[in-house]
């Protein structure tokens, strides 16, 4: 059996949201486990009695770690939080992967400093994965802000990974890999860019070259690798003028004139399955590559749908023994 | 008289949309010559000829450097490209600012190599002027990919700059100035960005801290400092962001269905004002600070209002001795 351990606490929609997709993946996941770390009381008023068997248990612990803790010394201090209980689980064996919508610095210590980097691998990277424009694959981008100091051989190890992981999690025959630089040329960059560039050319992967910040939603790379500065920046940046436009959308279609108003009623429907194209928590969570486990984080806004498909998208990793190849893979070399 | 030199073979609307504009801003601004640098055949042919005059001339090329040439070899090669002799125009005094819409790597080295840096800039700075969600402001961003590498120097100077430019230029008292990094704490960054953050306290700048990537469109500082390659990753990523959203909200409404498309129709008019607020080409054009001579690069897609602004924009910089200002402040250090 496979076991999910779930940190039920973090997230603005905590611990209702994720109780809520756990009952309903736990029915059409009968061969998964799944752990909830957190409070006892808030947990066991939510959760059916009937339901607490084999595959779904409650782990009760006393703390929370908080959005605005600073991770390194919020892991080390909260021994009894429900994320840092969950990763030793993890790190012990009784679970096979780690999910939180908690606080992304803390949860990528709890992946690094707890549960352990794969030998072999130098730096660990964070991977979501985004919507393109002309299609629902998406694409996954790496480092988003797992390092903030990045060397080439780094972006090469992240694109290995984000490679295969496309492939074997996504479907996606011989993965289109590019690095996010500032020009078509190979030539462009910093150093760290230009040298990553020659890194990714060497290589036994689908390498299609440099990519631009104006592309990356237009589908032409299913795996774009950048440094984690720049990745962090750009990520935001997309969720940033995403949300922005939106808004100012919807502001203009409320505040005009009655005509406007009416026409934004018969166009509603559209502008919802805009929205949802990206609303990025669909693609289901961010992975950390490169730990012993995966470790994964959902958007701390997600509701219980985004959550599910989350359940799904790391029942797959532990299912297809992702983090067991990347050890044979990486410890080898 | 100001003098203003325009490469008017750059950009895919070259030469008309530049000589519409040319004409339109001559007749409001009668203290500034206009000097238009490109084909004599195609130039008289769009310029009525009683429009010749003190005001308004044509400098004759017989090359034009195309988006796709390699830059720095560009201005080597093509001598009597419009955008080279105008650049060289500028160098020999007989114009005062550089004006182009062509190729952005070879007008930089235009202002580099041609027009020289200010005595004590370490390295000038692309900068434009870019939209904000609740107000017509904008704010300015610096570096946008003049340097592929930067150092926490550079940051402080451009921030001074930039700051000088929206007081002086844009109105703005007493500027807030924020440092684009992956977390709000000082501490957040790579070294470079840990230093800049360190020099821009200690400066004399109204610095507001830290910002991240997903709150640069909500106003909350004038001026965004940041190295050059995550710059032209934003920068990039916000035009292609943006573009791809409003795309696939035109696509969504059209291929909807008869009510869908009845909507569409009405609310046409604000989702028009929707696109404008995201033109960043009405906020003029990108600057090029720390170069002996205003140097301002307008979007290539440009037609004739946005053109028009930057006119006005780099009439103002003239007149406002800004980079005169520059000198006197920046040599003394």
């Amino acid at each position: 059996m496979r076991t999910i351990a779930i940190d039920a606490m973090g997230g603005e929609n905590a611990p209702e949201a994720i109780v809520k997709a756990v009952l309903k993946a736990k029915n059409e996941m009968p061969e998964t486990k799944f752990l909830l770390f957190g409070d006892k009381e808030q947990l066991r008023e939510l959760i059916p009695a009937d339901q607490i068997n084999d595959q779904l248990g409650v782990v009760a612990t006393t703390e929370t770690i908080a959005d605005e803790d600073e991770p390194v010394k919020a892991i080390r201090r909260k021994k009894d939080s429900s994320m840092v209980v969950a990763a030793n689980f993890v790190k012990e064996g009784k679970a096979d992967a780690l999910l939180s919508l908690g606080n992304t610095g803390a949860l990528l210590a709890c992946g690094i400093f707890i549960i352990g980097r794969i030998k072999g691998i130098v730096r660990p990277g964070l991977m979501p994965t985004l919507p393109v424009q002309n299609s629902d694959d998406g694409f996954n981008m790496v480092d988003v802000g797992a390092n903030a100091k990045s060397k080439p051989e780094y972006l090469l190890q992240w694109a290995e990974m984000a490679s295969y992981y496309a492939q074997k999690i996504r479907g996606i025959d011989n993965p289109r890999i590019a690095l996010l630089n500032n020009g078509a040329e190979s030539d462009k960059g910093d150093d760290v860019h230009q040298k990553a560039y020659e890194l990714l050319k060497d290589s036994d992967l689908n390498f299609v070259g440099n990519i631009e910040g104006n592309e990356l939603l237009l589908g032409n790379a299913d795996v774009v690798v950048t440094d984690g500065f720049t990745g962090n920046a750009v990520l935001k940046n997309i969720e940033g003028t995403s949300s922005v436009i939106l808004h100012l959308l919807k502001d203009s279609l409320l505040n005009g004139n009655l005509m406007t108003k009416m026409g934004a009623l018969m166009v509603k429907g559209s502008l919802a399955s805009l929205k949802s194209k990206f609303d990025t928590a669909k693609y289901g969570g961010a992975v950390l590559l490169g730990v012993n486990a995966p470790v994964v984080k959902t958007h701390g806004r997600s509701n219980e749908r985004p959550i599910y498909y989350t359940l799904k998208q790391v029942d797959k990793m532990i299912k297809e023994k992702l983090v067991e190849d990347f050890r044979d893979e990486f410890s080898e070399k």
